[in-house]
């Protein structure tokens, strides 16, 4: 398998209230991208494309504004991981030998209709994922203790971090009580425990290690680690207390990339509820398993320092491409304002649908 | 790069009229292959959907539809070459060793919004395929001579193969006289040069060289050719005579497989209009440029032995899946009432948008 890595990365300030097209907003971080990475739009082999838009040949269209005339082009879609799921095939190009360079781009409008569930009757008619959050919740605070408060310092934490992150949706810090005090979703789960929908773009490229050695800090993508447990809730797990298609994804990818948890130094977590990033310390073994609650504190590990999902907003299609950016700018060392100090290994953690699927992808220099 | 075989493979009945949903019909053709292929639900790594539907994570529901929980699942779409994109995209994932064994899958209702090109302004109020394959038709009868008889005589010749094929939306041969006195829907195109949209589902199962070494007589796929110069029409091509993407898609694919054009035995071509199979001889380099009106009447090449797309139909995200199925079939020796003697090696022509993106695949025994 040849080695694929990371070569640069943009995304676009993510916004509620932008008139711009879904292919305007994709083409702004790849504009920056190209003239930021001096490649040319002729080395780009592939245009893989991320979105739950309706729209059509969406990955030729893009092309076509960026004046790229790809080989390979498509449009992949699976709700939240979309852009993880684009990566995984852009790595799978790559690490064949079909191509050498290719360009993967996630774009979302906040009215996405991948921001609802509608197939599943299993879900009944919680068919917002925050009733599936508010399930998963109460699970583990009935089993391990789990708090309220602690979930809300997941809140703190990445509002924190997202204060420093000028594309960020939220820009604020906000406090304990603050979150505690927001309003009931569906109990347990407050306002301020829940990301929101957005509109927004991320773009990355990925080259193969031929190309990587021309680059100062290659960022490689060692693992990649998929499940697709269900679609409907009733099947994605037999324990409400875990993401079973995140634990197994993570085995794959610590797998994969000969890994082991404890070497991750920096990681981006599907927190699209508090609950999510609490549950993903314990599938990901960071945390012993009913630990997650208590391992907010720890600082063994950065998580989500872009601000995770809930500081930064969730464009369903870019979140995924987003998260890769992220862990790409901090491994190269080029974070700038919040780059992290001495990190060599990261982690994406990426889920779809109620946590019925889950990408993993470890990534280092 | 590891060698990717097509194992199995299955199609539903290609009509206009069933009330089936998009995941009923794609189920269908799976669990023949499924169940004909002994393979069980635990084997397969990866499940990849093709379909212009709008519907939401259908790969997951497909897949759970099935009783499968693959590590890898998403959907892919291209407009009229999303079969084949999801193939390549299958064979990379083997072909990188990320996985074994992929299901991919194409379904797709009448009413698809794949049917309709509406990005494009530079196509004015042309947005109907049938538009744009008269301007083609027109170049190529003024440049070449290429007359209305030879586009009428192919879909003799597709209509008379779609006969044999009980799977095919029309099962009747048509006259010259029929063909030529048919309804002029934009001149010189008439109702018989169109294929016509219908639903349909296609399956194939690829696998990895040592998964397939189990079997009896492996298909491999041996080159995968993909370009995609533009979304719109416009920008589609210089020489309104040649599809320029199918010609560079196809020089890449003869080229991965070291096959040249006089190797192949067996061919599905992009008929979505009688004047692409014509275009298609030339960019293919089967016939000299210009010479592909007369090519109709050779015998050196099978051509669009199940029918070809107007014969079968045209169900947008199953028709790249159909004709490497049809080719995987022959080319095994199972392609039963209308199998073809002594072929050897094979290939797929699937283009999309006005021929502004193209796939060529070659597989071989």
């Amino acid at each position: 398998m040849r080695k694929v890595a990371v070569s640069s990365w943009a995304s676009s300030k993510f916004s509620k209230g932008s008139k711009m097209s879904l292919f305007d907003l994709a083409c702004e971080p790849c504009i920056q991208l190209i003239r930021e990475s001096g490649i040319s739009a002729k080395q780009i082999d592939a245009v893989l494309f991320s979105s739950c838009a309706t729209d059509q040949y969406t990955s030729a269209i893009i092309s076509e504004m960026l004046g790229i005339q790809p080989r390979i082009s498509y449009r992949i879609d699976n709700l939240c991981n979309s852009g993880t799921n684009a990566v995984a095939s852009a790595f799978a190009s790559i690490a064949s030998g079909l191509c050498d360079t290719v360009l993967v781009v996630g774009s979302e409008k906040v009215d996405s209709p991948g921001n609802r569930l509608l197939w599943d009757v299993t879900r009944g008619s919680f068919m917002l994922p925050v009733h599936w959050a508010a399930i998963f919740a109460k699970a583990h605070m009935k089993r391990y203790g789990t708090t309220e408060e602690q979930m809300a310092m997941v809140s703190v934490k990445n509002h924190k971090n997202a204060a420093k992150n000028p594309l960020a949706l939220f820009g604020k810090e906000v406090t304990l009580q603050e979150v505690m005090n927001s309003k009931k979703i569906a109990s347990p789960i407050k306002l301020l425990d829940c990301s929101a929908p957005c509109e927004g773009a991320s773009a990355i490229l990925l080259v193969s290690e031929e190309v990587a050695r021309s680059l100062d800090n290659p960022v490689f993508i060692k693992g990649i680690g998929q499940q697709t447990n269900s679609a409907s809730f009733a099947r994605a797990t037999t324990d409400l207390t875990t993401i079973e298609a995140a634990a197994r994804a993570a085995n794959s990818a610590f797998e994969m990339s000969q890994t082991k948890p404890s070497q991750i130094d920096i990681a981006e977590l599907h927190d699209a509820f508090t609950i999510l990033e609490i549950m993903a310390y314990e599938d990901l073994r960071f945390a012993k398993k009913g630990e997650g609650g208590k391992f907010v504190n720890q600082d063994q590990i950065v998580i989500n320092p872009r601000g995770g999902i809930i500081g930064c907003g969730h464009p369903v299609g870019a979140t995924g491409v987003a998260q890769v950016a992220e862990i790409a700018s901090q491994l190269a060392g080029k974070a700038g304002k919040r780059q992290v100090k001495n990190c060599k290994t990261g982690l994406v953690h990426n889920l779809a649908a109620a946590g019925s699927s889950a990408t993993v992808i470890v990534m280092g220099v």
